[in-house]
Order: C-alpha cells, then structure tokens, then sequence
C-alpha cells in the first residue's frame, strides 16, 4: 500500500462510492463543452437527454414501452411510486431499513399499506400469498442496509402469479449488475451513485405503460397523484426529451457518458467480475476466525453490497483501513459498531479488492 | 468580439446561466478532495452541509430560526410548501407562467387556491385584500417568464397587515441580488443555477418556525404532508446537518463556496453593480427604434431577468448573438420569438455586457 493510496483512497462505500475511472473526464469535458449552462430547454439538452435514455435502455436491454424518468433521489422514486399506482392497498415485502422506509411512506400517504417481514439477514422466495385487494407489490431487490438480495427469477415469478397487480421493485444499489425483466416488472428504479459510480443528486425511474395507465385512472377517480413530478407529468416532459423541471443536466450528461463506457466495456464482462469479487469477499470471511458474512443463506446474499458481521470491531477496522486508503461503510443503524458494508460495483477493480480483503 | 469567445460563450440565459467565476476550481477542488465518493452520512459531509448553511445564512443575512432545506428543484420547493402549509385555502398572487404553475400545483392538490391576476407585464403592490380564510398567501417576487418584479418593502408591508398568515415567496431567479426579511416571510426559495451562477440539480427552501408549526398542526389533523421530504422530515436531518435522501453533495458544496466567493467580492457592491448593470440594459432598450422593454412600470421591472419586447425577431437577434458568442434566452412559451429575455446575475460582467448590449 503506497503513501499515495492514502490521499487518493479508493471508495468501498455503499453509495456515494467510488467514482467510475472515466468520471473526471467526462467532468472536464462537460467544463469545455459549457453543459452546466446551458438551458435545458435547448436543442442541446434535448440531444443529451435522448442520448441518455438510449444509452441507458441499451445497457438495462429495456423494451421500448418502457419510460426513464429522471427524478431527485431514489426515495422520491419510492414516494412518487406510491403515489402514482395505489389509491388504496399496497404490499410490501421487508428485508431491510429501505424496505421499511417504503412502507412507511405508504402509511404516510395514507395508503393501506401491508407488509411481510423477513428475519434479519434474509430475504424472500416471494412464493407468499398476496392479498386479492393489493393494487401494488413493492419489492426491495437489493437491500443496502443489510446485504439481503431477492433473485430476479423470483420477481419474475411473481408477475406470473399476479399479472394483474403492478409490481415495482428498488434497485438502488444492484443496477445495472441487476436488470429485470421489464415485461414483468412495472417500476423499476436506481441511484447513479451507487453501480455507475456517479456523483449523487439524482434518481432514475423506469416505469411501465401499466404504471402509467393506473396512475390515469386514479387521476380520473380524483387521487392525488402529486404535480410536477406526478408520472402523467414526467411522461409529458419525457416524450420531447425534457424534464418538467430544470433538472440535474450534469447528472444526466454524465449518466450517459457512462452508460457508452460500461456498454462498451461489455455488461456482461462487468456481471462476470462482479461475480468473482463478490465470491473473493464471501470466500474471505466465510472462512474467517472472528468474523463471517451477515447473510447466510447463498441465495439472498447480495453481489452489490456484501455486509460483513464484525461484533465489536467495526469501527476499529475502518479507522484501521481508512489508514491503508482503503474507505469501508459501517453497518447500518444500529449495526453501526457490529457490522461493515463493502461495495462491490463496475468501479471497484479485482486486483485492489484482493490486495486488502483477506487483512482484516 | 474574439474568435475565442465563439469557442468560450458567455451564458445570459435565465439558468441555467454562466457559471460563476470561480465555479470550475471548486469543481477542480471537489475532484481532488473525492468530495463526490464521500459518504453523505460520514462527519466529512456533516462539515460540508454545516458550513454551506452557515455561508448561505451569512451571505442573506437570516435569523437563526430559519431552517435551511436542500431540496430538487424550486418546482418540488413550491409542492412541498402547498403540501406543509395549506390545510385548505391558499392564494396566489400570479404575473406570468411560473406564479400560475404554482397555483396550478395548489389546485392539483386538492387545494382551494384563489387567484389574483396581474395583466402581462404588470406586477403587483400587494395592496388588495386576501381572503379571511387564506392559510397560505403565495408570491413570485421575480417571474422569470415576464420579466416582473415585486419590491420586497410590498412583501414586509404584507405581513404587518396580515401577520397571522403564512407567506411563501419565489425568489427563484433574484436571490442573492434579492433576500427578503425572513421575520416578515415564512418561506422563501430559489435555485443556485440562476443567481449563484452554480450547476442545476438543487433548490434551497428557508422555512420560518411558524411554518413548520403549521406543518404539525397539519398532521396533527391527518392531513398528508408528504414523506422524505415534508417539512418534519427536512427538520429532523437538519438538525443533525444532513438530507433525508442522498443529496446532491457536490452542489451543497460548490453552494457554500460561492457563497463564501460573493461575500468576499461583497454583496451590497454585487448589489450596486447588478443595478448598474440592469440600467444599462433598460436604458438601452428604452432608448431603441424598435424595440422595448416588456414590463413599463419601473417598479415592477426585475434587475435580474430583463424581458425585451422584439417583434417577430427574436430568433434572428439570438442567433446573431450566438455567433458571437453571447447566448440569450428567448422569450418564455407563446413569446419565444417575439421576446428575448437576458439575465443579469453576479456572474455577469458590466464590461462584457456594455461590449454587446448596444449593438442589437
């Protein structure tokens, strides 16, 4: 580990994390070409816009029915998702803190919200009977506060079980090494600071034509389904390459920038890697003295977000590595001193990981 | 005018607008200093967000009581604030596109929200009654479709005779040249990429106590206020220096930069200098054979967005510009091409502006 590492650390947290390499030019080639002011109104913008949402549908391999809406965060997307496909009932499968939170926001909006709760370190088959009322099924696939992932064939499943509820499910911290079958999916949506390896400030949301049409009629049933950022809205700025508010232009420009540079690094060849680091970090602990992965069964283990069970120690193994130039998440909440978070995105290199994984 | 200056424009859009100076270094800064890895849970960025909110409240001079709240856009700004402070009855004051968008969102959600409309080019001296059952009385102090001002003395002058109501003001595109009395204001939000000359992707809403208040008498009531980001929601992260969601950290850094930047440069010369500024270019205009400044009562003209009445010949004066390197925005909607709009932000130099200004 050189003296140098320690002030250009490497980023292992769960979102902001590591930039993706090809970032800061994309950065400085947005200074020279004046992309922070232009108006997004502009025939330029329009071009970025475009660009972005193909590039993104290329690497995601999205239908072309599907919508890419750009919005704040990813809990916006929870929130307008909620508000723009269920009048009444909703269903929830919980596996985590973000689980949780979405069907807090539920209850919030003043939905009948249910939910199912998973144990502590684990996850779902979704092979649960779902209440006949239920207009929507919200899925966590990816959960960052507990490593827990729900596999795509199951979600999938579910569509064939229930083709008539809507099903949206969060990819925040798996996307783009997760993409779902968006033919069995009616929301899909992610945070670029998390897999793209992008600055935060921004969410991406992918919604159906089902979605849509649901969001319609409970327009005409007089719901609320919000204003600006309501879907019927999104859509409208959506069909000529615009947002209906002035948006994040650099978050969009570089969205896909990096969408072209994954693509033509092959996603496939990325998935494979991701693969091989996340088998090094549970290979690791799994054979470790003193600390094992939190997520037992092989199945719910995210690729993403691996999360390790350090009792005790959390702390003094980030402050340890911090040191090295190595930057870890803690658990989360209440885990904070029990539990670390590794990140395991396209930006994060094999040879690094395997430099300081097996230290601990 | 220099061949160089095609390749290097300088942006006079409404904003996204040029880039304040010093905005490509901080970026630079940011870069070196990983300000886009960090956590936005991690004491690095609780720095960030305090010191950002100590400059902001510096530079427009607010009372500690007011919150400070980093939200997505000055769209979700005037939703949050119909959402968290209008049980029923809100009214509008309305001069141009953006004054009736707002209320529009009022009547989205489910508000009664009345109306007062200015003829086009006129603004308002808030003299006429409201309502006795108004909650909520709503004002765009700069509307950035006409080019109309209010003189915030009329927005002071308001709450001494309506003190038990709330006010919510749209500085969206004068802030910082414009600040208001925040103990004669409840709300007041704007976005950096206009007058801070900073990237889009952020707005910042300032909540007073009395409105946060009536935010939880509200769900008290079981009113919906929404999620994330109700105004409870906003308190509580920051009361701890931090956002709900991930935020756009890079903007809340760059934010408290340039604001440190415009203190130091000083905002009571920047003030002087963007009147002299405004002056120059109304002068111009008032002066013209053809062409005139849209708002005719001095009173009501905006020092920042300055809207030019050029009959059918907007697009042609814009690209003219345009190869000359000085972009302007043309006219808001149904007035692209008989308006132009220019804006005069801190950015905006009185000796660049002078080399052009005349000349159309």
């Amino acid at each position: 580990m050189t003296g140098e590492r320690v002030n250009t650390p490497i980023h292992y947290t769960v979102g902001p994390s590591q930039l993706y390499p090809t970032v800061v030019a994309h950065i400085q080639d947005a200074l020279d070409l004046n992309i922070m002011s232009i108006s997004h109104r502009s025939a330029q913008f329009l071009e970025i816009y475009h660009d972005t949402s193909n590039r993104l549908r290329h690497l995601l391999t999205l239908p072309p029915a599907v919508h890419i809406f750009f919005v704040g965060s990813s809990l916006e997307s929870m929130e307008r998702t909620i508000e723009n496909c269920v009048q009444e009932h909703c269903f929830h499968f919980v596996d985590g803190a973000f689980s949780a939170k979405w069907h807090q926001f539920a209850l919030e909006l003043g939905k009948k919200a249910q939910k199912i709760e998973a144990r502590d370190g684990e996850g779902f088959h979704l092979d649960q009977e779902i209440p006949a009322d239920t207009e929507l099924i919200c899925i966590t696939q990816n959960e960052t506060s507990t490593g827990v992932a729900i596999q795509p064939a199951a979600i999938s499943g579910l569509k064939d079980r229930y083709p008539d509820k809507l099903i949206a499910v969060d990819t925040v911290s798996s996307c783009p090494f997760v993409t779902l079958d968006m033919t069995k999916v009616d929301i899909m949506f992610f945070s670029p600071q998390k897999g793209f390896g992008l600055p935060a400030g921004m969410g991406v949301l992918l919604v159906s034509e089902a979605a849509v049409a649901k969001t319609k009629e409970m327009q005409k049933k007089g719901a609320t389904i919000g204003t600006y950022h309501s879907f019927l809205s999104l859509l409208q700025s959506e069909q000529v390459d615009q947002t209906p508010e002035t948006p994040n232009v650099l978050g969009i420009y570089l969205l896909g920038k990096v969408c072209a540079d994954l693509q033509e690094r092959g996603i496939e060849l990325i998935r494979d890697q991701t693969r091989a680091k996340s088998k090094l970090i549970y290979d690791t602990f799994s054979a470790h003295s003193r600390f094992r992965p939190h997520v037992q069964v092989p199945d719910f283990r995210s690729d993403t977000v691996v999360v390790i069970e350090t009792p005790a120690e959390a702390g003094e193994i980030i402050k340890g590595l911090r040191s090295r130039g190595i930057i870890v998440a803690s658990g989360y909440g209440k885990r904070s001193n029990d539990q670390i978070r590794i990140a395991n995105f396209p930006a994060h290199d094999y040879s690094d990981l395997k430099e300081w994984i097996s230290s601990i």
